[in-house]
């Protein structure tokens, strides 16, 4: 089981423009090859923040006013939020707030072996790297530069530094970085 | 003859900490394996910002002050700077400052075929794309993240996108990624 960040981000590590905007990164469609499938299959429980669910909820459930789309996510998926946030029919979210370790512990136990893919955003990811809960770095490096934006992670990992696993090529629009996130000495 | 933006980056798109710290990256001592010795083959000129060089005044050559070591580069350098900034024995140093259009003529003439070298800083080479006069990014992507620092390249590159050309692991400490910086419809 493992805890793991699968994020497309640009060159210069930006997630989303300073207000949540994707067509960056939506302008390429839907790649023709991806990993997401092989990932997905592995991911026994979700984490995300509000910025990234109300995305969600404003461009995919509810796109079409009169055609709410379904849920992506068969897993449980937590979602952190102070704010009293709606919930999707059908669908398995629990909104939580403050601490992500017992999260993280209720994640794990419903995974029951798979991994935890934080979705984002970047604070919240790293909330989880703060208290030794990520393991893993999947970065879709998609090909452009944003002035400003949604940090990828604002974090220092520098010392021990990331372990690059792997280093994949999609198409001439993405370059898929993988990473392990060393344990610190207690 | 290509114009290029060669440097090392953390995995968020930082090429330095706020205070032009580079500890983070030199923590990797000097590759085994690099792209360094063929890229600088080709190299005919070479243009920084005076944070850039004054960094190298500092940490090279000055290191040891009772030892100058030898400036590292035998093509004619183009420091952009406001200021006036102290000189280097018998290295080829022009200080310019202002438009970079009239300067990569000059460092196009003097490279004779050769490619040109942007050192840096991200918002010299942001200059030089503005004008159109960027053609290659050359970023080796360190494993290491940054909560803050020095930006990569300052500037909305969307639409068009990069192109990506290549995408190489140098161990477990840098991903090389390579992009052509395609021609906007004028």
């Amino acid at each position: 089981m493992k805890t793991q960040y699968y994020a497309a981000a640009s060159l210069n590590g930006f997630i989303a423009t300073t207000d949540h905007g994707l067509d960056w990164l939506l302008q390429f469609g839907d790649p023709e090859d991806s990993s997401y499938p092989s990932f997905i299959a592995e991911v026994g429980a979700l984490a995300m923040g509000s910025a990234t669910y109300l995305w969600l909820l404003r461009n995919l459930v509810h796109l079409e006013p009169d055609a709410p789309q379904p849920w992506p996510y068969e897993q449980p998926v937590w979602v952190f939020s102070s704010r009293k946030l709606p919930s999707v029919p059908g669908a398995d979210i629990r909104f939580v707030e403050g601490d992500v370790r017992p999260v993280h512990q209720q994640m794990a136990a419903a995974a029951d072996g798979k991994n935890i893919w934080l979705v984002g955003g970047g604070e919240l990811v790293g909330q989880f790297h703060d208290h030794g809960l990520l393991d893993e770095l999947i970065i879709q490096v998609s090909s452009v530069l944003l002035e400003a934006g949604m940090p990828l992670l604002p974090r220092n990992i520098v010392d021990p530094p990331l372990r690059l696993l792997s280093a994949t090529t999609f198409g001439e629009s993405f370059a898929e970085l993988r990473y392990a996130v060393p344990r610190r000495q207690p």
